[in-house]
């Protein structure tokens, strides 16, 4: 267990789009995860607020994380994203993803991104297929 | 209608989120837009195939550039993404978003993600609420 | 306030399509519903488990109840429902809301439904545009 | 295949949810369906028009006979729902799924409802399990 969450760990620091969109994690845990992202100047759409893609790719990174804690290799099924309020450039904002269920080939997650003041960004609901494969790690 | 166009082609080439994500705005009509993304080394994960949130920034350009159209400003609601097969590295993808419905607050839309082979990488429907203000461009 | 919960429990008693579904609104608060469904012998599919649209029918009484327990009227824009474990006949199943956001026009939602084992059986996420009306209650 | 049809035509005329509210299997294929629903008085909610439970069992209908069309037992994984106008008692409604993509595991549907006059109702995007299990008809 230990190790698959180091592993996980040293994938964040290696994955190229991680590295792009600056996303740390901060806590993992069996079948949850915390992530950050330092909004970038890159990030921002043409109405000065924060892409949709730049959220999502965050939310994406949580629930990647969270998935694939078990240790074998889990593959997004579905992702549903409600936005809540407009991130903006200069916010650090926060994912965390829950587990809500696990059964052998499917699983389940809630995740909620928040920026440094405690607003929710967005909220979003997601389904992994879960393969035998042991994380390639 | 032809000036708000040039008004989102001139976006997508400014706007600093699809530079970093290598979009280009093909199409432009009203309720529909197609946008394709060139796959860079930068956009992988760990697995070696796509990051789900390079897709999905794909997918949210289309949206974006369809919701926009008709040249006032709207916002993201919802978005529901199902990933069909993997996108790999060097692929080109390309993202079609055709209108499904639209009145005066609220449109909808249809979104579909394909590479050069023509393969479906993953469906989406989306949903936005439209403001009164016109596009600040 | 006490007035419009008042309300939104006897239209759960009259309403005709909540009589045929069994559902009976357990509680409800600003924001929040709780709502219960006896499973009944008309509400099985062909393979002897409970029918999809009879879950997602508690699911959307619970939404409604809370979505509009602000005392106007709120509408249902989406709803994403994830499907975890099949209901059975005989069971009690309960929905419970919890309003995630809400601004002038939109609201969300997040809704579990359990049954009386405390086994969660879908998991779901909501929005609402608000309308000025008050409730025709 | 033939047969398949036969079966899931039967199965319509026999479930106990598909008769109670008044559905019926208009058209069958390979990944896609056809599917009416009749709205009684029953289906009325407290507002006077059609409750989001109806047009979801009839999505649910549309979307289950369209993902056992092809032999074998499929399971809804998620459905996400956009509701686009009401719907009205008198109304006959007609629900169309199309298989969107099919691997030996997962299966992915959109789906539209719309009423005798044309009028879009509803949105659907559905994603299905597909177990070994021959249909138990």
């Amino acid at each position: 267990m230990e190790e698959t969450f180091e592993a996980i760990r040293l994938w964040f620091e290696k994955e190229p789009y991680a590295k792009m969109m600056n996303m740390k994690l901060s806590e993992i845990g069996l079948g949850s995860a915390l992530v950050e992202m330092k909004i970038s100047e890159g990030m921002k759409n043409i109405f000065g607020t924060v892409h949709g893609g730049a959220v999502f790719s965050l939310i994406d990174g949580a629930f990647e994380a969270a998935a694939n804690s078990h240790g074998t290799v889990a593959v997004a099924l579905n992702v549903n994203v409600s936005y809540i309020n407009p991130a903006m450039p200069g916010d650090i904002l926060y994912a965390t993803a829950r587990e809500v269920s696990r059964s052998r080939k499917i699983s389940a997650y809630y995740i909620e991104v928040k920026n440094d003041k405690g607003e929710l960004i967005a909220a979003c609901q997601a389904m992994a297929y879960r393969k035998k494969d042991p994380l390639p790690l």
